[in-house]
Parts: structure tokens; sequence; C-alpha cells
């Protein structure tokens, strides 16, 4: 007898070695997944307390995305069109500098939570500063999450004195433990290589590598940082924190746009996992990261977000599509990142990036019960000949109807269950008003 | 007295010179705008018979979808991530001959039409074969439409005989009549310069200049297309259709995506109309047209969602995000494309790129009431600081609430009027178990 049973769906496990199950079915005991089958007939179905009919839909594990700032949210859309230089020293440090507390991270990371459970995402990897309002945020939410306090060697929200940002840091990663058993893993995410000293970047590598925690940074995502990183220390940004020793294994890399051929041959030599923000890197024009190339030479690649300031979505079923399809363009060959793979890029190897590949990221009996709903039954989602291809080129967050985290539902029926939206909007109203432009509507 | 009004809504009239009304109303009176203002108390709202309160909802000018092939719903994921040539030989072209008649166009577009209302669309370029099946599905949903019966000089669905595709095409255009009066335009698509001869393609375009009515053509959307018409005529194809006169301000040139300098110079001094497929070029890995060259030109450039077998849906808020940002990279400018810019070509730009300019594409009195309700109370659309960033970064086709054509509701509350879902579903599915893989739910 099992607790849950998920049943007459269409069940995609993302394991490599299986097709789609038509009839498919998803047993649940206590967090974890005990059994995924097929019952052509009811009465081959093993029995269990509490049963979800998903005729109709398609059961698959839980997005992850590997990388956004949550509470940029409440910017979403505050400066856009922009050249970098302007939006980022008028518009977001400025608004940064002066409005980032606490509630602030709080309130925006519960909006950022409310979109990404929509949109069919169960693990989602966190950085920015006052990350402890994210933490709470996300542990009310029941996302699974990755939370990574930024480290910066400027002045920055919670941190105004950089000789501060370690202490910081460090009593940020001792709290951890205590929402660990939430399914919440507190780590350091440096900002940049030209944003962050040597030694702080050693330090903080050294915090996260000691505790086995993943670590993330910001690398090569413009030819200008680059540039700067070849006039300061004569090495590229990848082949400086190769230098400095803080690549490896849980290094997770975020936007690998700019990569010299030697830059690559380091990033595969440590095995970098890599997070590939297509949607960002394209509005801020920052350029194409080399994904088909990272694959080829066997790293490990997950897609994320980044932030709404530089987005506007936190919506993972736009990253795949454009991803499918930038790629394909780039190298004027449409055999390019096919379908499954880029599935594949969102869900398990995205878990692998995040260290959490035995944990979720697959419907496999052992691991977590992260998975999600989409309702097939829509337009363009008919008729249905290959659910990959559906999924990466024709649907979308909205299509999500269930979500559930470690076996409990966080979205049902496409309402929300662990937040409140009014409560969210009401704060978000309140934060939008003092932002000084109104919320609009 | 006014027959309807919406009021309470945030009204984008996407007029150049105006910004967003809040607190703004639309009245109609029978298909047509009769006023727009705003109204910041109740009491100074104009009477009117039936009411529409839009609170919390953008209202905005229907989406403008200046090509698609409707039909090939029915073909969507049937083949994907595959080379072109084994694509269209060994996919496309093998499963049009077997498969495509009169019900399966009329069928596949009633699809297409649930989709394209669903997502926003009042208006619709479809370039297909039995486009008299098109054109009734077409009447039935209730959107404005051009409808353009396919002309190729290769044996095609309903003309297996190339002989009689002018005369087939004649029949059509003069059949067109009868519809006038429900919004749909009949006349003609050449599916490219290098499948029709040159005979047939100054046929075609007389046919279509003699009525006043646009010519649909594809027109250098890939490489190997340059590299034959110059092998066989010595020229472009932009130089060969102007060669043959076919190239005029109701010419709409689709893809247009390997353009030389003297093409662009070419369709700008013919202000040939454009049409970009932004999702469709990166997915079959054409390329990337010159956009921003093109629009700097003074050339009008709408959007077309191409048909679903290379998409694989019909969402014009996918194009309008990738435009925006594919841009921006390809530039390595991030003030390249605004968002207003690109919401434009999606709606006036878009409805003037079909020489419907005076009827459709703002929210003007006197021109048609086609408009849309965007749903504002969600968590990817909060805050709200800019509704042009909103709708083109972050906006999604689940966020349409509302769709009017005409002054007649297609779409209210996210549900369909005019079409039955449960019907075209059945329908459909009978056309998808034919074609020989089931509907796989």
């Amino acid at each position: 007898m099992f607790d849950q049973l998920i049943y007459h769906g269409l069940v995609l496990t993302m394991d490599p070695h299986q097709g789609p199950l038509t009839d498919g079915y998803v047993a649940i005991n206590g967090s974890r997944i005990a059994a995924v089958g097929q019952a052509r007939h009811d009465a081959d179905l093993p029995p269990a307390v509490q049963k979800w009919d998903a005729a109709g839909h398609l059961v698959m594990p839980g997005l992850v995305n590997c990388h956004t700032h949550a509470a940029m949210t409440l910017f979403r859309g505050l400066a856009d069109d922009l050249a970098l230089p302007e939006w980022l020293h008028k518009h977001i440090f400025p608004a940064e500098a002066r409005w980032v507390d606490e509630d602030f991270v709080s309130t925006g990371t519960l909006l950022a939570a409310a979109e990404l459970i929509r949109g069919g995402v169960t693990t989602v990897a966190d950085a920015y500063f006052w990350e402890s309002g994210a933490r709470r945020a996300l542990a009310q939410a029941g996302l699974r999450a990755v939370v990574a306090q930024g480290v910066i060697d400027f002045p920055a929200p919670g941190v105004p004195d950089p000789k501060e940002n370690l202490r910081v840091a460090r009593d940020f990663i001792d709290s951890g433990s205590a929402w660990s058993s939430q399914g919440l893993i507190s780590t350091l995410f440096c900002h940049s290589p030209s944003t962050c000293r040597d030694a702080t970047l050693q330090a903080a590598k050294e915090m996260t590598r000691a505790r086995h925690l993943p670590f993330f940074i910001h690398l090569a995502e413009t030819r200008e940082e680059v540039w700067h990183c070849r006039q300061q220390h004569g090495l590229t940004p990848v082949g400086y924190l190769d230098h400095l020793g803080v690549l490896d294994a849980r290094t997770v890399a975020v936007h690998c746009v700019w990569l010299e051929e030697e830059d690559r041959e380091i990033l595969a030599a440590r095995q970098v996992r890599i997070c590939h923000c297509p949607e960002s890197n394209l509005k801020l024009a920052s350029g194409l990261a080399p994904v088909p190339d990272l694959c080829r030479r066997g790293l490990k690649v997950g897609l994320g977000s980044d932030g709404a300031a530089s987005n506007n979505n936190l919506d993972l079923w736009g990253e795949m599509s454009l991803t499918a399809r930038l790629h394909k363009v780039a190298a004027l060959d449409p055999t390019v990142l096919p379908a499954r793979q880029v599935l594949d890029m969102a869900t398990l190897a995205g878990a692998q990036v995040l260290g959490l590949g035995e944990v979720t990221g697959s419907l496999t009996p052992g691991k977590e019960a992260d998975l999600i709903l989409v309702d097939l039954q829509q337009p363009h989602l008919t008729p249905l000949y290959d659910p990959y291809s559906h999924l990466v080129y024709a649907a979308g967050a909205a299509d999500v109807s269930g979500v559930m985290v470690g076996g409990r539902w966080l979205l049902r029926h496409r309402e929300l269950l662990t937040l409140s939206w009014p409560e969210i909007k009401r704060q978000v109203a309140l934060w939008a008003a003092r932002l000084g432009k109104g919320s609009g509507t």
C-alpha cells in the first residue's frame, strides 16, 4: 500500500534509458518515489491511500532552474533595452543600494516562488544578498532550493563594508543546517572574477569545498569582463579562476559566453558545472554561449532564467525553447541540441549541475518525489506525436497544472497551495509603490 | 449611447503618439471603435448598452500573425530536429501528398484558430493549399484573415497537375467576394522563387495586383535558395523577383533571411512588406533576418509564426520575445529593437504589412474593434512598471483572457465562444490516428 499514486498519465521519467510510458503511474511513499510503471487496466494499478488521476496529463520530473536572483522580481521591467553600463550603474545598482533589505528579499523571493511553482520548477538555485530572507521565503513555498549568499568586494545590500563579506558568508552557511531538513542547501555565490579579489574567491571557495557545497560564480559573461581580466591578470576569467584553484566539479559557472579553446579545455578537465541563461544573455546582448561544444566535451550543462531584471520572467519553458533553437541557427544545423537533450538540461542535467543528481531530476525510485503535471488537452499541444518535441517547442509555463516537491503538492489544478497569492500581491504592491513608480494597475 | 464599453482597463492603443491610458476605456458601436479615453471616476464613463469591466487587465489591439500555414497544426511535432532536406522530402512533403485534402485543411485550420484566438491573435494571414477549407474554418472562428491559396509548379494538394495551379488560384480569388463581408480577404501565395516558374510568378502577381490584393511569397529563406537562384538566373532571389516585376508595396516577402546590400536597397525602393518568422528560422537553422537594418531603411516589418511543423506553436508572444532578444545579441547592443517597437511589429506594423493598416492594428476610433484583454494579475507580470516591457519580455499566450474581433467576442474568461474545443479535439484525433501515430494521450 503506497501513500500516493499518480496514475493514467503519460509518464516521462527522463531516465536516459527509458522512453515515454503511456498509461503510466508514479507511486510515492513519504517524500520519495517508490515505483514507476504502466498499467493498461485499472485493476493492474498498485493500491494507494491517496490517488490522483492524471488522465490527459503528462507526468515528468519538475524543472530545475540552476540560476536566478529571485528577489529581483521586484525590479521586473524597471529598466530595459539599455546599454549594460547604464542599466547596471544608473538603474540596478542604485536601486539595489537604496532598497534591498531582508524584507525586500523575502517579498521578492515569495513573488518569484509563486511564479516558479506555477511554471513547473521544483528546484531552484538562488543567488543574491540577504539570503536569509530568500531561505525563509523558499521554505514557506516548499521549493527545493540551493540558496547562495552573494559575496562581492563592493558595498552590497546587507554588507555595506566588504571586509565583512566573508564573515557574513560564513554565518549564512553555518546557519544552514537548520534548513537542510526542508530541502534547502545554504551556500555561496561569488559575484564574478572581476568584482571579487583573489583572496575572497579562494576563501569563499574553500568555505564551500570544506562542506561539500556547490559554489556559484558568474563567469565569462561579457567581452568586457574577458578584456579586463586579461588586462589585470594576463589571463582569461576561466584561466584566472583555474590559477586560483577554485574550479572543480562543485563549481557552477554561470553564463560561460566568451570562452577560448583553452578555457573549454580547462572547464572540461576540471568538470566544472555549467549554467546556460540564454534569454538573459540575449536581452543584455552579452553573447552566445558555446553550449553544443561544451556538451560534446562531456560537460554537464543546466539551464537558468537569471533574474527578472534581465529576462524578465523566470520561465524555464522559454529557456528550453530558446536553447533548442538558438544553437541550431548558430551552427546552421537543425540537428543540434534536439528536444530530448534540451529537456534533459532542464531536469536531470540541471540537478547534476547542482550536485543533486541522486536526489531529484528524474522519476527514479528512491529519489525525492519532485514532479509536475502538464495539461496536454490544449490546442497548442494537439495532436501529440512526440512529447519531448511538444515540451520544448510548443508548451509554456501556463500548461503546468500540478507541482509536487518531496511528495507534497505545491500546485494543484493550477492553484498555489503553499502560498497566498493575494497576500504576496499586497506585499509586492507596497514595495512597488516605494520603488517610486506605482504598481500600474 | 454606445453598443459596448470596455472600462477600468490599462489601455494601450498602439497609436504611435499615445502612451498607456490608466483607467482607460474603449467604446464600440457595431463592429467599430467609437471612442477611446480615460475616466478616473465611473461617473465620467460614457453610457453603453453592454459594459465589460476590465479591472486588472490590459486592453490592447489584437495581435496580427502575418504568416502561417494553419492546417499544418496536424503535423505538429511529427518530425523535428532534422536536416532540412530530410525534414521536407522524407516527412513533410510525403505527409502532405498523402493526407492533405479539404477536410484536413478545414480541421487543421479550426485547430489553429482555437490556438490563435487563445493566444490573442485577431488577424491571421494563412498560406496553404485547399484554402477554401481554411476560409470556411476561419469564418467559423470569427477571425479576421487574409487567406492565400498556395501556387507552386509541382504537384500539390488539391492541384495534382501544376498546369492547373493558376486556374485553381483564379477560382479561389473569384470565390472570395462572398467571404469579404466576414472580414476574409482571399488572395494568393506563391511558394518561392525556386518552386514557381517566372510565368507563374508574374501571372499570380498580376492576378492579385489587378484586384489590389496582397501577394505572399517565401523569399531568401535559406542560403541554398540564394545559391540555386544565382546558378539558375544569375540573380539573387530578390533581384530575380524584381526583374520579374513582382515586388511592390502589396507583396509580402516572408523570411528575408539572406539579403545582400543590393537586395535591401531593392526591397526599400519597392516598399515591399516584410514578414519576420524568427522561431521558424531558428528551428530550421535557416539563419537570422537583418530586421533592425530593414526597419532602419523604413520598411514595414510584421511578425509571423510560420506553420506548426516548423515552430511548433502559433504563439506570437514567443515571436515577440525572441525578436526583441535575438537582434540585440546579433548586434551585441541591448538597445536594438526595444519592447515598444517589437509590440508595434506584432500589431500596427503587422496590419500595415497585410494592407490592413486602416482597418485594424491599433485602438483608433473608426477602425474595427479588434482587441484583446491581458490578465495582469499574475506573478510573472507583477509588479508593473512598464506595460510594453511586460508584454514583450514576460507575458505569454496564456495571459490572454479576452479576444474581440469586429466587436464580437471570440474568447471571454479564456473560454472559446465561437468554436467547440471538444468537437475540434474529436476531429483532430481522427486525423492524428490516420496520420499513423495515434494522438498519444
